[in-house]
């Protein structure tokens, strides 16, 4: 079945599932300040258009550490479930009922392990008829192979891959919006894409000078 | 469902979307000069053999640059399509109408980034029946996993991905055309593959040394 | 069709071919010290749960050496089957006969050569219906393209790729559970996750620290 | 369809298409050494199990360079066709008609370049009723993206890809086989992989000590 | 002569060559977030411990952008030298005269590109009797090559190369100081080790869970 | 001046800094596990050649995490030296006093981070008259970059980089010894090596069957 | 010896050693277009500061092919050596006296391959008094371990190693010219670094934006 | 001091040391079979130019294996010296005596591992007055950092760091030779270049095809 999905704002929640400062020290495929600058960016894109967020951590008072703060510093309005030691976050029966209480069917999921903590959840909800998306690079895991295989494992049961910066630009649809929408959407690409910032740093500083000679 | 389909030149049109100096400079998977090499091979070849281009560029007065020059002076018959802030080109409905006017079924699909640019309207593509690749090294991304990523989300929507090098290829068809076409084309594969363009040059010089100390 | 399964510890056999000291020497996608932890935390975790064993040694008085000794010392219970020279450990009917009498029907399969030891056995076993899983991390192959395209070959025939850390996880379902047991997987994690190891140390003497300055 | 065909030496033929000198120079996702050592491998084993083999080049005369001698050298019964400048060697009728002449349905295609040489007739097979199978590291593209690509595009079309190794695996089918063919095999493996040779040195050196050791 | 100095505050100026939007765009031997959060750790640094700091653009209304804002938020105390088009900023006298008024022999010269912007005026301060420290991983560089080349050359002319946390390090000598300057410093480490934030977070929450069950 | 020194077991001491469990979750440029393996190769030989060895931790109660335990255990006559904050181990006189109690004049110094815990006080007992080693395997950096650019600047201090296997190869100085000893260097090596260990498993294997085959 | 020179264009000369179309198929450590790219922005630095350029061919009519012809086109002023079959072009009289008849104490000196054509004169350059200089990315060699070989060897020469960027911007000195020459500086730069062509195509696009938008 | 010394066939010998198929196994900076071509080109110059070779192995009875029987198959005339244990060759008298024999004062030295096998034995020849120089692409070492830490330390002690390709070119000096042994010549150098040989047979191709089309 081809999957053509498009996603909206209106369709969609995002799950953050242990994004925790112990679990992110056994993360190989990615750098630790990147995943947190994508994390960082789905929550204010969640915050900045109403989309529900639900998060989760694996035993938070063990070696997994304390979730990172920015997620509830940046969208307040998450849902935080605690669980009872399930690794399986849809084996925990609050969690789902979190889910289904957004009644959002298209689901974005990031998580560190991504072969455990998201593949697990993707596949449960998958199998309950959400459409679920795995934002991978918001989303850590212990060596590039286990990316690989996790990908090639996802695509099989139907999950599909997306980049952080996909999810942004699919939510943003267009960038004729308010200058204040635009300008907080600018910022968090730049999180994603720090190249991005240097570019409009040029920009406003040519037209800048262009002026300033022109006077 | 196969995906067993043959290219020639009367059923394909090429779409180049967002190939734009700012947006250049947050690619990562592929290098800036061989990515613009790969662009004007493709411009070039639709030029020989009077394929239809389409042009798009989001907010060329903006951050993100203006179109790489190369294209329209390269394929002069290049339809340039200004859109009004769609992220996803097929929102424009003056650029879907411009790829629906060139009669053409088989698009190949170019951009920066892929994960958005390429991605976005390859699948909008995909779902109202056009069969469509996407030419992977004649566009560029974030970074190795966006690129991926992407793969795998265009796999699952039925996307075809290629190669610069296939298209003119495949287009191609035969080495058996008059020696000007075959002058073009030998020209325009060394723009894809440097090392062609030593290995031409080497054959003449040989050809040439043979046929000298035969005298 | 989607590969949604779930694996606990009842349903499932674990298959462990040709992880020889000569072989290892032929395997550059993985750093050797890796594969043996990875099959080690496999032997541990079967011993655990009960789960049981194949092992299996493609001609282990010639070049190909002996079967790395920490399966059966870990793993006591595993059953051991030599064959006569065949290739595919499928076409050895003891071996078949084993899997058989195990009465599971989700087979793990790992081994050395990927690309041959774990491909060929895999795909015969989806063949007579079983639900296979390619635990690709626990396994080596002669040069990643040999990885990348097992992988893909074993996608075309319905066998699941599986990360070592994710078999466990699974099955350890939730770590609710008795202490010893749950110090038990925890040991079975740091062998595939070395960061794991320092991250446990690190949280102990935090605590220790925290409890004596509150003396 | 799941794809969970076997190959044996009396159901198969390869193909070895435009493994030319002056085309290695445009390889850069493998080693050239590699590459050579791999194809050598295939004809070796072709001869040895009287296997078809059917090679082709294109424009042998120009910068493409000649065929690489090794392949006629170890196979003598290669049938070589040449082509009118055919890019897809399956659009030349004499090269098709030797493949239906084999009688064989399993074809094992193998080229330089992967994206063009190999994509283009072993999608063409496929369409015309045959079981394909890509060797991708017998093969060599411009860029390892370019190998992706079409390891992406050629699943697409149910093209499947193998190794090297694992074909003269499959052909083998088991060591249990007179001395001198065991022998043959060793040696032809050896090609694939550069380690099994030292492996099989050290061995026997190893065994000659202990015997004269323990006269 | 062996190069055997230990860095202090008092004995050291910090010079920032170029740090501009436009520039960073060229550089590919370390991610642009990771080279600017390594300059605003510098910045941080003299701030703290009262460090000269001389900052220059070469050309900022050009396409080389504007100096990165964090140098003069951060260290407000930093000195600005317009320069007239000068290459090697040590050919520009304003820049040369601010360098001796600071009275330090020691330079920390960072900036960007190091094959440019730091080599040449780091060799020569070395002409006049400065002790040059090259700070490499607070510039960049447009190829990796490119570094190595230049940390070969500057070794040539008795330039030590040396990393941003090592500058810190040195400095700070010890962390036997007032609370507030300690805390002062783990910051500026984390900026340039992301994964030493994530320690201390789970270090902390350690140390809160011991507590908490203790009572 | 020529670096000609040879290193004997009785000419030597090894200096291990802190090499603690929160400090490795910051290191890039080695696999932990490959790191932890060399460290405690070189325990078990100051414990075989009775070398002596001196640890030291930087704040073992803080983030930094406790010392790794093997130290103390395969090395039991480990000195430990605790620090009062001073980054630079040169700067605690306990430290100094114990490195010159030992009578050695070759100091072999690992440390995690290699650029400041290694650097600092290895050109800091070069600056004093020793002859000082760098182990660079048996430490750990922050980036490549890092351990390039420390290298660097080691080289130019005349401190002179070595691998841990050379060290132990080095002290062995000969195969000629006892059964006993002979057999704890290649436990030794093997930690270093993991491919040697498959090697001697595999040799004893081929000559245990060569005899068995005698019989 | 400190290794603190400048390098103006009235003490330099440029000496272009075998970049020829067959040697560059044999070059691993930089992409043929790049190393076409930055011999080709030597030679227009060269046309421009007339600055004196002494190119060389091994053996041009056999199998290491022409010389690249862009080096006498974009300079022309180029002295065309032709050897009678030494390896080092030192030990040919012609070479040396085209050398010495420049007047110039300074040598840049680039070639292919790096180990062989580039070291060889360079270290018989340094023996004869010349001061000399290896630009490494104008140079290619056969794989990245011979260009760090290389480099050390050179090192150890006393033949300081440059990039072809630093060679630029050396001669360059100042921005401060004529508009003209300013402008081929520019473009100069951009052969070298395509980033830098995307930078200067957004600048100007931005103040032309600008400029229009404030009418 | 100034390393500008020049190589010539009547002052090198080349010392050969523990090239054997078991410590092969632990090379992992260079492809094995890289490291025997390599080898086998250096015994192929031997023998050419009646270079004297001296090989030693170490322990060839065990684990470590065999000498690769290349050495003395291309250069008969290579002097063997077994070891009684030794690990630096040079603390065996036979083998200085053998050295010391050939009469030659520059010494090539290849062997396995780099760090031990090549950096002992060269630091004690420098030290008795030997010019020596390391073949480190003729030799294997166990990871690349310890081929990095190496080249330092052999740099520290005056040893000339050189790769295969250079030794054979500046043994070589000149084409301008007889035919048979400029045949010679080409074949080495193919062993060290694969990508040579392919140039070789596509320019005899050409030129034969230029001769064949002129008649």
């Amino acid at each position: 079945m081809e999957k053509l999905t498009r996603i909206n704002y209106d369709d969609v929640a995002i799950l953050l599932i242990d994004h925790q400062s112990g679990l992110f020290q056994t993360v190989k495929d990615i750098e630790v300040q990147t995943l947190r600058n994508n994390v960082s960016a789905l929550a204010r894109l969640a915050a900045l258009e109403n989309i529900p967020v639900i998060a989760t951590a694996s035993e938070p008072s063990g070696p997994n550490g304390p979730l990172m703060p920015e997620i509830q510093k940046l969208a307040p309005h998450t849902k935080y479930i605690g669980r009872k030691g399930e690794v399986n976050a849809w084996d925990n029966a609050d969690f789902v009922e979190a889910v289904r209480a957004t009644g959002r069917k298209k689901l974005m999921i990031a998580g560190v392990l991504t072969s455990i903590c998201v593949a697990f959840p993707a596949i449960s909800a998958v199998s309950e008829g959400y459409e679920v998306f795995a934002v991978i690079d918001a989303s850590g895991d212990m060596s590039t192979w286990s990316t690989h295989i996790t990908m090639n494992r996802l695509q099989m049961a139907n999950v599909i891959p997306i980049s952080t910066a996909a999810v942004i630009s699919e939510v943003l649809k267009t960038w004729d919006k308010d200058f204040g929408v635009v300008s907080e959407y600018a910022q968090i690409l730049t999180l994603v894409m720090p190249n991005y910032q240097a570019l409009i740093e040029s920009h406003v500083k040519a037209q800048e000078v262009a002026l300033q000679n022109n006077k």
